[in-house]
């Protein structure tokens, strides 16, 4: 790493508690945990869970899969509709590991049922109001269709059913991400008590990170596979997922220069590393991050009244309610920012750093 | 590239008319021609520059003008106000080309001036409104000072103002764009006339893509260094900067399931490819994107009436005002999204490609 340039800082203690945290309460539950490693890409982070006796991982896409596998991962679950273009990779990779595919309609099933020749097991995703993919959980003509060209189909394993509620992720409060996650429950279980008695050994796979975090009612369900609390967010913080002490990892960026007159500072730290996500205050003013002190080891508690107010390219602007703190921050000072979606960032800049300077490689690490 | 996959297609020619668009303005007005390459971040994309006879550029760090200084280029503006972390690259880098750096207040430039020992060229630059960084143009006392530390330091050469006018990005239509740039134009002419007695070789650096695109008068202006034009994007299109037809690079997404139910579908395709960058529609809905036929070799004008509504990582989630052309999507089929902000989507891809299959590779490459 270089001081001019943003880098990512990893607390790996601050990590390694939410990996933990989020064990301990799959096992509580009696959950399959199988967490997304959308969030880390990282092999290295995927050994620590490892470490916690974790041992199947929910991806995004075929290239990750492989990635996982190449590091010794045999349980693998790719999150993503598939697309008729998957079946090559399918077609390779599904010998050599217990891997589930998902399908988000009949249309998505039909354009890639032909084009398969090996064992997979396959999870029909339902829509229980996130609005993205997936099946209506009401159209049970549709599922039907599904599930009877899954049965039928030499290579394919009902597995069950699957659902990203990721309308948590608007919700403002614990009280919100319960009132979804239990309507999504009573849904899930209702669903899965229908099709239970011609398929006994189907399960429920759930999973967003304010859910997991927030709710300790996992009735019905069977796997849990969220991947946002490994590291967290400002954006979890402002849903109730976690504190801003859980957040474990921050961006360090170069304070390049100090305007008191406007109260705002300028650093080097803008969108090709922190991504463009934003929260907005309850001013309505919108946060690219919270700025905290940085001793060159570890970053404290954020600065009260300072925040990103706006990014461009490489530029981050703090803004200030209380000048004097602005005063305080000098060109080639150190700052700590806290990410308002890790993944993003995380994704952005492609690789991170623990306080000994050892590297963290991401599987989208730059040249 | 795998078509599994979302990949940036870059249309040459639309590309070379752009740049030979700007190269003959700039000739015309008797500007220097000094593209900002943030944007394309590409040795080769470079290469179409010089063979248009352009011979100098603008980059946003030390580590990009490492990159272009080794393809040949030897006249680069670091355009980002310097820091303390950057006087080893300013050194190591200052003998071997025509460097010019940027300080951005009185506090900036003495973060550094001890720190340097080669000659380097030193712009001054001004907060024409944009409220990002620069000095405040009225304080001439805050310049007088900054001038003085320049001419005093054997190091330093003074080669004048340097502005970016940003807020064009705010505008709504070319009018406004013109009206911000006759304002800076106004500004800067000022500053310059006050000292152009003592230092008759300063210059004026000047130029963000809407003004470069949108005006005609550049009076008082002795350089432009616009950079987006290279791709231009949707923003560019809704401040009146191009047309939809200038478009240079468009993200070529599998569609991986359909919703004529809910008038939607989703595609492969989301922030870890456009970034997170939108525009407001008229109804005051948001836009990651436009939706474009493609016929595996170019892509058509956009769909009336599609438009991509959210994006999350990986997803990306096309909303109509038509619902027949919804029912026309089907899983398996490529189609063209037309970026919000083509300097983002190029960062976080860090590749593109041309319709022969040739790789246009990037610094921002990833492994």
């Amino acid at each position: 790493m270089s001081l001019n340039y943003p880098y990512i800082l990893l607390n790996k203690e601050k990590c390694l508690e939410n990996i933990q945290r989020m064990v301990a309460k799959a096992k509580k539950n009696n959950l399959k945990f199988r967490p997304h490693f959308k969030t880390h890409q990282s092999a290295e982070i995927g050994h620590w869970f490892q470490d916690f006796g974790v041992n199947a991982c929910t991806v995004a896409s075929f290239r990750m899969a492989e990635y996982f596998a190449s590091e010794g991962w045999s349980d693998i679950t790719v999150a993503f509709p598939v697309s008729p273009f998957d079946s090559d990779s399918i077609n390779q990779f599904a010998p050599s590991v217990d891997l589930n595919i998902i399908v988000s309609s009949y249309k998505n099933i039909n354009s890639i049922t032909s084009k398969i020749y090996h064992k997979v097991g396959v999870y029909i995703e339902l829509d229980c109001g996130h609005g993205r993919s997936g099946v209506n959980p009401d159209n049970t003509r549709e599922i039907a269709l599904m599930v009877n060209q899954i049965s039928q189909n030499e290579f394919y394993t009902f597995k069950g059913f699957i659902t990203h509620t990721g309308q948590t992720y608007s919700a403002n409060s614990k009280e919100e991400v319960e009132t979804i996650h239990r309507k999504s429950l009573a849904i899930l279980t209702r669903v899965k008590s229908f099709w239970k008695d011609s398929f006994p050994d189907i399960s429920i796979s759930y999973g967003d990170t304010p859910s997991c975090s927030i709710s300790d009612d996992f009735w019905g369900i069977d796997e849990i596979r969220p991947g946002n609390f490994v590291f967290y967010d400002l954006t979890q913080v402002s849903i109730g997922s976690c504190t801003p002490d859980d957040i474990a990892i921050a961006l360090i960026c170069p304070v390049v220069d100090v305007y008191p007159e406007r109260g705002e500072a300028v650093i080097r730290g803008g969108a090709v590393h922190l991504s463009k996500d934003f929260i907005t205050n309850p001013d309505q003013t919108k946060s690219f991050g919270l700025v905290c002190p940085f001793d060159g080891n570890n970053w404290g508690s954020s600065y009260d009244g300072l925040w990103l107010k706006s990014i461009s390219q490489e530029h981050g602007l703090i803004a200030s309610r209380n000048s004097e703190l602005i005063t305080a921050l000098t060109p080639g000072q150190l700052v700590a920012i806290l990410p308002i979606h890790s993944c993003l960032t995380v994704d952005t800049m492609g690789e991170l750093y623990l306080n000994s300077g050892d590297l963290i490689s991401t599987m989208r690490r730059r040249v």
